[in-house]
């Protein structure tokens, strides 16, 4: 199965990498919308210009999109699904049934097969929502996210007048994890889910308690939680906080008996040394998974939801009942 | 969705209950070997001799057949798959393969949908591994059983001369589960694993110290594990010891980036009050899976592998990508 890279950032590397893992998979190349000849890649893959890409259509089978949810993926995913199978990780989740039904029009037109929205979160998330959902319908089921590097709010107080630099973790907060697990399925705020910290690197002369007030009531990003600001240095910054790591938590609790009398708990979490390189990973198995479909002449835009555990696996079906059943 | 009960214990029970939970099924009735004018259902349910269950071929979407894996399923399974859509939790590992051609071969001559070896583990455990071994492709993976009562080794206890009754707990050790969360890839034996935690009730005058050598040497069952026995009382057994609790961990952990030099953990956990009721409502949502695979023609046995995660729900796929994803 021949892979190609669609854009060459963060995500765009940890596909790469996760190619170079997988013992079924091989990297085509990377496509991206710099000059070719100034992109040096981590495996010394072959680099090409996007507009380049409708040149090696017979010799791509899935096409990864290593875009942005804001701008990018909107219009690239269902223009490269016109000649590509394509997988993205759409995760603007108000907006997926605009970028599903748009991208299944293309891929149904020119028999193709697309996923959208792998990952994690939409991803591995989403499953095990639905899996201990359907479980348990007598439930209610919790999202934590973290520890990890929120890119979106790291970037809000970088806006701010004054910063250099910022980090944000977004951290779960241990007793409403506990609460939750206890099955007393509690009502929880914004502000006893998670908490946020915010490691800031200032320009000189700059007035920290003004930057700090102005991170603490920021609306939507940070005026919910509590929030602890650490001023540090741009070293510091640096040597501590450069690594993208995240995970999370998610939990359906749920009654079970004639008398509502049992309580169960589902638990999936993920702890993760770098959240692209995970989500590249997904995205290589769902590649997999796509493949197998376009070959049964399956096409048409899917989601995580709509493609069974076996197809994401490089083993036949006899091997996986045998070994992992 | 109309489903029948197939064998009336435990776990037959735990279906009543978990048909009694879901909206949009309803429980045609329960078909039992005993005469079934002495056995009372937990709801009300109708009961009918098994002999008679032909007679309601066209009143029943679905058959959970609640058999045990040693003898009843191995026959059941196949020879109710003729006239019906069947599910079954198979759980001897290693005659699956098996069992699943027997099943296959009769449902698909007879145009019949069926699920062997749904529940936990094998079920959401087996799930669990292949979608976490499908994603980190270089790791390794870690299954521990418990804290839960095993039937198993309680029977095993029962069988030794001077036990009146007994119940084992499996339990898994906190320092191997910190040590695989660790990433270190460690090799455990058995009895690194696993503890196992017996509650033993004695006839008058028995030689407590020669029982508890029996079982601490039983092959099989107790001689590679550490094993904790405490003799009770026939009322403290009562009291203390009379639910069906169990549970587990699947832990995959794995590194990506160009040099491996990134550690990820993916954990799936169940903290369950009744190992039967749970398992029943796995069964449940499978039950619903294959009446909608049924529906769309596509026969066979299948396993948990083989069903995408949206025919679980009784939502839309819409509503799922709209909700959940």
């Amino acid at each position: 199965m021949k892979i190609a890279i669609y854009g060459y950032g963060n995500l765009g590397k940890g596909v790469e990498c996760a190619v170079n893992n997988a013992a079924d998979t091989e990297l085509f190349g990377v496509f991206t919308r710099r000059p070719p000849e100034t992109v040096q890649t981590l495996s010394g893959a072959k680099v090409y210009h996007i507009d380049d890409i409708l040149n090696y259509k017979n010799n791509i089978d899935v096409v990864i999109i290593c875009g942005g949810s804001a701008t990018d993926l909107p219009t690239m995913t269902p223009s490269l699904a016109k000649n590509f199978n394509v997988i993205d990780s759409f995760d603007t989740h108000a907006k997926i049934p605009e970028h599903f039904a748009n991208v299944d029009a293309v891929a149904k037109e020119n028999n193709h097969t697309a996923l959208i929205s792998g990952g994690w979160d939409p991803g591995m998330f989403s499953i095990n929502r639905l899996y201990a959902s359907a479980i348990l319908p007598d439930g209610k089921d919790y999202t934590f996210w973290g520890k990890g590097v929120s890119q979106g709010h790291s970037d809000a107080i970088r806006r701010i007048d004054g910063v250099k630099d910022a980090r944000q973790y977004t951290v779960p907060i241990d007793d409403a994890l506990d609460a939750v697990r206890s099955g007393n399925n509690p009502e929880l705020t914004t502000r006893e889910k998670h908490l946020r910290e915010c490691f800031v690197v200032v320009e000189d002369g700059a007035d920290k308690e003004h930057i700090e007030n102005e991170i603490k009531t920021m609306p939507n990003y940070f005026a919910d939680y509590d929030t602890i600001v650490h001023f540090i240095t741009e070293e510091e910054l640096k040597r501590d906080h450069s690594s993208l790591p995240h995970g999370g938590f998610v939990i359906r609790t749920g009654k079970t008996g004639i008398n509502h009398e049992n309580n169960h708990v589902i638990e999936y979490s993920l702890k993760l040394d770098s959240n692209p390189e995970f989500t590249a990973s997904v995205l290589v198995a769902y590649a997999r998974a796509i493949n197998k479909l376009y070959a049964r002449g399956d096409y048409g835009c899917k989601t995580v939801f709509d493609i069974a555990p076996c197809d994401l696996s490089p083993l036949s079906n006899e091997e996986l009942r045998k070994t992992m059943l």
